[in-house]
């Protein structure tokens, strides 16, 4: 049995962004990530299948977000704006966590496997989005459209605000966003 | 040097589509593939780098209608419109070609690689398409998020029109999709 190591995740994942960022993605190995946590290899893959996995652990813990956000909305709620109150929720989940958001995103653009994985990510969120959707009673295709449209504001909003210097909050792009969605979707 | 071979491309894409559907995408070669085109694997290897491309020749073909058909739109028109111009231009392609199209479409939902090939593809178009409308001088987020838009309402028409009976054309689910997402942008 091992011993219990406090916050081998957390440690894990920062010693990984570090790796990546210093050395590239390719050029680093599990046994790497691992000694840089002060952890072992066994460790790490209590925690994560793979080296690419730790980079996308978040996704998860942000698709729950999205779906109970959309569930807990209140029945009057119009889709988009279900959809909304979960953009937000997301917004207020990356707060203070731009100097990482940066870092990993740096290392996702620099590979094309990575990039790939990432639009994955955005579909399967798009998907539970418009099934948490259809749950509360949407159609199709209002349901997915839905979906998709808050997905792309989310998409456009991040990337926005990762590649700016920080000082516009990701709360303030994603509603801004929005309103452009709506502008552009009626031909404005 | 080899012979000329009438429609090789054509009789190639027709093999593999016709070997997949039987045996599973996984379990069919190029050499198989090419023997049931009645052409040899040399031949295959000059028009498909493998045997996966074989059902993806058809996105670039796709992407040069949507760039030709939004640079060409009258400059008064909206963004929106000139990209509901393109996915018009794309229905008329697609006409008349559903069983062929429902097929493949079969062959892709079988296997996880061939979906995100098939998400992959899609991201590509995205970004041709908000390249072609920042160069018409729509401004940014606007053109990405048109662009997103207009990509989400021509994938979910999309299977909308495969997973019906074909009674209902493409050109009117596009149409359809359209229509809704205005309403649902705007919180209808």
């Amino acid at each position: 049995m091992s011993r219990w190591e406090p916050n081998a995740r957390g440690r894990l994942e920062q010693a990984a962004l570090e790796l990546y960022s210093e050395r590239g993605y390719e050029q680093t190995t599990v046994a790497e990530i691992a000694k840089r946590a002060g952890l072992t290899e066994r460790t790490f893959f209590r925690y994560f299948p793979d080296k690419r996995e730790v980079l996308f652990a978040g996704a998860g813990t942000l698709q729950e977000l999205f779906v109970d956000t959309v569930t807990e909305a209140p029945d009057a709620a119009a889709p988009i704006d279900a959809v909304a109150a979960a953009l937000d929720a997301a917004a207020a989940q990356f707060q203070g966590r731009f100097d990482r958001v940066r870092r990993r995103q740096a290392v996702i653009a620099a590979n094309a496997e990575l990039q790939e994985r990432e639009l994955i990510k955005f579909a399967s969120l798009s998907a539970a989005l418009s099934d948490t959707l259809r749950r509360r009673g949407v159609g199709e295709p209002a349901a997915s459209l839905t979906a998709e449209a808050g997905i792309a504001v989310f998409k456009i909003a991040f990337e926005r605000w990762v590649e700016q210097s920080g000082d516009q909050d990701f709360a303030h792009l994603i509603r801004e966003s929005l309103a452009e969605l709506k502008a552009v979707a009626t031909g404005a």
